[in-house]
């Protein structure tokens, strides 16, 4: 029987700003990307979502950042090497006690915006997520992007890695993520997204935004709870996976 | 053999921003203060001065102070009870990350600033702190004020409470400290505050600066580093204790 | 004839956290607490908001606060006198940048959350915010809850003071607020809220929470924007206020 | 008469933690390169400092800055030129406020660190800079290295340009600055660097690393202040400067 997970960024809202709808996600995912407090999350937020994922059974993964809460941690910052990896091991050990008083224990890292995409080609910063992880916690794995230089370097230093594909996004022929902005980038239909999933899980193949169909092999599927619409997605991909029979469950 | 615990404020950087001799310090003291983030410490510093400190055999402990960089933490913020806890909830994550990885592990807990004198009385804040700690490891010991809030609840709670007395601040007749700016508060003499210091150690009692001597047993001294002449003292205090034959040795 | 301001705060988002509806609340108020950046407001969101007010000829006030981006500046912080009023002449002038490129200029000052609630009756604190905004520019108002220290200190100082009321807040037969979470504290239907104010405008009474109606006069109404709900309500008063004649016009 | 401008770095420091001697530089330099809160300088410290230049009849430029304090602004941030732009504004007005209070005014602009590095090539956030000093105040010269994109631009919005060049950095043959890290990077010796620069006062020339003169024309000399060694440096340019007959006066 076809197995998945499916993870979803939480925890990001901060004191009086409220984003996405925690709850609701916490329903219908296995696996809860709670933010660390440098791009979103203050303490008492994480702490609570923590409990509330772990009172679901849905794993947590510390959601790391660079430090920019301005830019959401969107945006490239420039820090050193050594830098990066202590403010890596700060955030890991502080969602770490979260979880710890929630009754559980971090399951797992997933780098978050600006650090998720540089760390598909930047050498330097993808070895201080590496370099961190394995210092904490060697047995925890690493979920990110096929092919990057950040699962690479983590598959060398032993530490477990899992890949994820993209429930709302469009893909290139090429396998590749239809960059925002241009056309396809994004799906809409709830059904059609749920259709495209379903086959990835049990064919292993994706269907491209030219129509083709590209291989792809996924442990865990990125959904979004951001708005009322991407809620509603994420519960059909949910529905489709369950009602044919595929597994939805946590990788860690 | 009396025996007595030295403990200092360390870990103070910011970024660019240095603060105090923490090199100098970890050969003086047994237990290291070392600051979560939160009044002072960039996640390098933390990560440095923990490895610094494992490597003497200091132990170490979680300096939490309210979310206050500009103001050191120095500052009273009127924060929620839950708010609060989970501010150190995460602070005491964070630097447990630290001592991990540098092959050591959380040895106690010590309020820093406004959050330090302010648990002496405010009921709230004292549970905040207390509740956390016990969340998280209740075998970690409290080090703070004798007589306050915050050991009483400790002490409640099941936790070890550990206090302290303070190497470069006059004490009232009551036994308690003279405020800041008022005549005597601080001892600049080295010589002085060794003998006082010796004193207390081996006699269990104090002299206050009308010269009356107070009763006083604390199981750890606090000193200070952040000036050239504090660091004289701390050592100068440090070499009495020893060539009098007392023990100095950490409580953790 | 009747001439009244409404006033709401605004600007209040920070990075990708939104809050509140800017849009539709500067189609309905007369003067803008813009947000300065220390409990609320990226500059990017305070420069297009002062925008937009300058467009629809909304005056723009600064809503100083304590610096506290994770409590929202609904904390006090009990910072000295010198550095509170350095930091309400750093946010005075980083929203009169924003003025200035709009095409306007700072109209008048309002504290926000912790810092309006502490200047009521904290001599030091109102002192740095009226010491401030006299350094400043000693033409600006401030807006304020009659019969505090705050706007006592300010008219001894010769500057302006301007005092509000409350659209959806219940008053007590002395004319002082009924404190949240005791009944009567909110007001949540449009119609009674308008009539109450319509009443105080044009009688220069209001209706407390027991039938009792208490003298109350101000220059300016706070209205709310943070919900549809309140946007509601506000658009409400201010019809309500227009179809009876009344002139809603800024005070500054 | 030579004319020259000597500029320095100032109000660096942040709540507890200080930064340089700026009583000492202020006794030196005519040009004071102030922080603007965003990689430095707490309120208090901008304000003060800007009261000590004025006293001094020293002008006050903007020093500003990435919103980065945990990395002092030495780190590039990747942010949208709407974005930067913004955070120029923020910075200009808020310490506009503080030139006002002290009896001035803002009197130039100079980009500090990652930001001053980048805009000698990056077209986006140089834009972002000028757009925001043009639209702010069309009077204030931007002060910045000599052939960059910054003040090209600068230019061709009609803002005044100021060059400057290092009394303590090596010239490489080409004109440029040797990169720090590489032989003959920085100058130590106070008569080396007064002697080069006097040179470079008087006949347009500076000599490089290699001992080869290269033509160097500059209205301002930056000078450092974060060490006794840099004062005493500073010190010394200036008594050779004035010694010579050549005039130190501000550019603005």
């Amino acid at each position: 029987m076809a197995v998945i997970d499916l993870n979803a960024d939480l925890g990001e809202s901060f004191g009086s700003w409220r984003l996405g709808d925690d709850e609701a996600m916490l329903e219908i995912v296995t696996s809860a990307n709670v933010a660390c407090g440098f791009h979103a999350g203050d303490p008492l937020t994480l702490q609570r979502t923590c409990e509330l994922a772990a009172r679901r059974g849905v794993r947590i993964g510390a959601q790391i950042s660079y430090r920019d809460l301005a830019g959401f941690g969107r945006r490239f910052l420039d820090c050193s090497e050594a830098e990066l990896r202590a403010d890596v091991l700060y955030q890991l050990g502080a969602l770490q006690a979260m979880c710890l008083v929630a009754g559980t224990s971090l399951a797992y890292v997933k780098p978050h915006g600006a650090l998720y995409n540089t760390v598909v080609h930047h050498q330097s910063h993808a070895r201080a997520v590496v370099s961190a992880v394995a210092a904490y916690d060697s047995s925890l794995p690493v979920l990110g992007l096929p092919g990057g230089v950040l699962l690479e370097q983590a598959r060398a230093e032993g530490l477990r890695t899992v890949t994820e594909a993209f429930v709302d996004r469009g893909y290139t022929p090429a396998g590749t993520l239809v960059p925002r902005g241009q056309p396809g980038d994004l799906i809409h239909d709830p059904d059609a997204a749920a259709a495209r999933v379903l086959r990835m899980v049990r064919d292993g193949v994706i269907t491209a935004v030219d129509g083709t169909e590209v291989e792809m092999h996924a442990e865990s599927l990125c959904t979004h709870g951001d708005s009322p619409g991407a809620v509603a997605m994420a519960r059909r991909v949910r529905e489709a996976l369950v009602s044919s029979g595929v597994e939805v469950r946590a990788f860690a």
